[in-house]
């Protein structure tokens, strides 16, 4: 009965039908979803995709986010823009996650909904709204999570990467909304979309990863596409014996009833949480605590300079994890707790500009990295830390951060989210660019016709 | 090792260093699926697809077979051709098999390869010879059933589809000699490609099983593509823990390295087998016995009006699949032994022409049906049965079909393969088209240039 109740939730969601406070959650995790879109587009990984697959596109109705609406190539067939945007969107591990299954859930599911809303009004006459894209959203997610939640943990423990495992369903459930499948049409889609399974955790370091999330887009659009002109699949597809959840559940026993059952009073996309720096959760508690004292001792005239030495009490895991000494370059700087915490405390920010190249070899950098120490301490949460700085002079300066900023418990504010956007998009369009890009995204649920928007990021 | 190993070997094929036999069994596999892909080529589920996706067509450079090469939407990019010609090969159910894992190898893998030979010859003055296409297709093969034997039989018992599970590693090998890939470049194809697992056996019986290979087709195509601009995966992808093998055993123990090991010393593609009926196999003994007993009753002149019962010994598995009694139209008849012996006996023939369904309402051939009884018999093998045909007057006639045909015992003869291409393509081309592409497709193997081979099909 799964696949059919999930169709049937979906096909009966009405913007009017979701409560408040989830079509904020939608619109918070579009928002976030727009801003790694554009900072990831110019990626030499999205380079290379783009390279290899220019001599296939079709029709140029969809926008490649972050190239420029006038300029040349900056629109692709629908197809190409769900995998290329996916490739961008995941390319810097900045993207959302659903904490409970650790899903990165907007990358596939966005990336095919915008890229068909594009292609719609070439069509067709009726635009596609703000308010239903992110009605559509927000099946597509919920379709996401609850399956992913149904094989979770040994879904992921065997080696799926359940992203891009689950995404091609939510992706197919999102378009599916569009293009108003009936009920029957979209058990389909999801059948169609559940036997394209991507993403291996083997991947992980290399291109591929982020392959991932786009290949899932592409696959779920595909399924709906094929949907809607009447191609059959199993109407048992999620829950059947040789079905998508026995099969991928990785000798775990697959809950489906239970989770999809819980379509529309749980709503998973308000468990969906942003990640402030671009780099592995677990430095984060140090990093933002950094930050914090950056701006204590902004306030109290205390320089960096006279910093002698920084103690950081952490979970084992940030030093399994992140204890790389010595970073040689930005993406081994993802790796190092020890540099997150250094520009925390010089800048006070972590964004992507923090984790360039010539950032991670700035002497001023290393110098305060190399008086940073971090002793493990098993009575700390995950997301927990106590940090000390001394002074020369023999004075310090304490923090204790109890949860992270972009916890569920301490979630980014709106104006963190927009510092976010801005600071990855400005990295691509400039910082006016930026910001007129975040300007706009933070309207697409007003939007009467999505493309307007769409077409200035 | 594997992915590496596999790389490697396949990287250094040469036409020069295939057996003779082989590449007569590649010629005879690839013939064959042309055939199928003709056959096909008109069929609902391909049109569905067609219509669904002929949006997003990009640069029309490969053929969609047996749509005539003059007419408009003939051909389309690669990427579709690729994923339509393969829908179209599968549809049937009448492609070849690879029995120690049921395997249906060339579909995924011919579908790839053909259709970015077209491609090519529109980026490159150096055409594709039929020489360097049947070596391709040939490393393609093997790949797939080397890795397909290494995951047999839990991974199939699990319920992913297998053909298509393994097919877009073989698809990606396949493309990779045409683009004449580095071995390194060759081990990132198939670490891409090995993240995209298509096909689910639960889909058996709707649209989706015919997706299946035609979708491994083009993920494999894209993995090659993709590697060539750079694009990285696992240099483990295959054997590592989290790799392809032991993500998809089913709880089995991968034997990567025994399989993989045998590369080039046992030859796959020449333990592959062809239908020569479009039904389940377990029927093909009744229908080859009856179709020899037509055969036998023409030169004695004894008359299918003078019949009186018809007895068959079978393995139970015969009755338990196939034992529809009264079927109501060809898809129906494909699953009764029945409609197969008695178009066999009343017209030598078992062709798709046979199960069409104003064939399966034929009084005659009704007639005939209900006359044959089926017994089982534990001590038969699979392939095996005893036929008897009473007559009025009391006579008999016996067979006894040890192996039949289409085995490896017993395989297919090249002109029983030419009878079973031209019935087939000439449902679609009419008996001379069939004919003159029969003749095309015989000649692949001597190809300087292959694409005008194709653009003939």
């Amino acid at each position: 009965m799964a696949t059919k109740h999930l169709a049937h939730w979906a096909t009966s969601l009405t913007p009017s039908s979701i409560p408040a406070s989830v079509q904020l959650a939608a619109l918070r995790s579009l928002y976030n979803y727009v801003g790694c879109a554009i900072g990831g587009s110019n990626h030499g990984t999205v380079a290379k995709a783009y390279d290899a697959l220019s001599p296939f596109f079709g029709p140029a109705t969809s926008t490649l986010y972050g190239r420029g609406g006038e300029h040349e190539g900056s629109k692709v067939d629908a197809q190409h823009a769900a995998l290329l945007n996916g490739i961008a969107s995941h390319v810097h591990d900045y993207d959302d996650t659903h904490l409970a299954t650790i899903i990165h859930p907007t990358g596939p599911v966005a990336s095919a909904v915008l890229a068909y809303a594009e292609y719609h009004a070439t069509t067709t006459s009726s635009p596609v709204s703000g308010e239903e894209t992110l009605c559509a959203l927000t099946a597509g997610i919920e379709a996401s999570c609850k399956i992913g939640l149904a094989v979770w943990p040994q879904h992921y423990d065997i080696g799926w990467h359940i992203t891009s495992s689950t995404g091609s369903v939510g992706a197919a459930v999102a378009v599916g909304k569009l293009l108003k499948l009936t009920e029957d049409q979209m058990a389909h889609a999801i059948g169609i979309a559940s036997v394209q399974v991507v993403g291996l955790r083997e991947m992980f370091g290399s291109d591929t990863k982020s392959f991932h999330p786009g290949r899932a887009a592409q696959s779920g659009l595909l399924a709906a596409l094929l949907a809607q002109k009447g191609y059959t699949s199993s109407p048992q597809a999620l829950e059947a014996k040789r079905g998508w959840a026995n099969v991928v559940a990785g000798g775990g026993t697959p809950q489906l009833d239970k989770y999809v059952g819980e379509l529309g009073s749980k709503w998973e996309i308000e468990a969906n949480a942003f990640k402030p720096y671009p780099c592995g959760i677990v430095c984060h508690p140090v990093i933002d605590g950094c930050i914090q004292l950056h701006h204590e001792m902004v306030a109290k005239s205390l320089k960096v300079e006279d910093v002698q030495s920084i103690e950081a009490r952490v979970h084992p895991l940030v030093i399994e994890l992140t204890s790389k000494r010595t970073p040689r370059d930005g993406l081994e700087g993802k790796f190092s707790v020890f540099h997150g915490g250094a520009v925390g405390l010089l800048y006070g920010k972590a964004g992507p500009a923090q984790y360039a190249d010539n950032v991670v070899a700035d002497l001023a950098v290393i110098s305060l990295r190399d008086q940073i120490e971090a002793t493990p301490d098993e009575q700390l949460a995950a997301d927990e830390t106590y940090l000390t700085v001394h002074f020369a002079d023999g004075s310090k300066l304490e923090k204790h951060v109890q949860h992270a900023v972009g916890s569920l418990e301490v979630p980014m504010s709106d104006a963190q989210l927009t510092e976010k956007f801005v600071d990855q998009a400005a990295l691509v369009l400039g910082k006016d660019g930026a910001q007129r890009a975040s300007d706009a995204a933070w309207k697409i649920g007003q939007a009467e016709d999505i493309v307007k928007v769409l077409q200035a990021l």
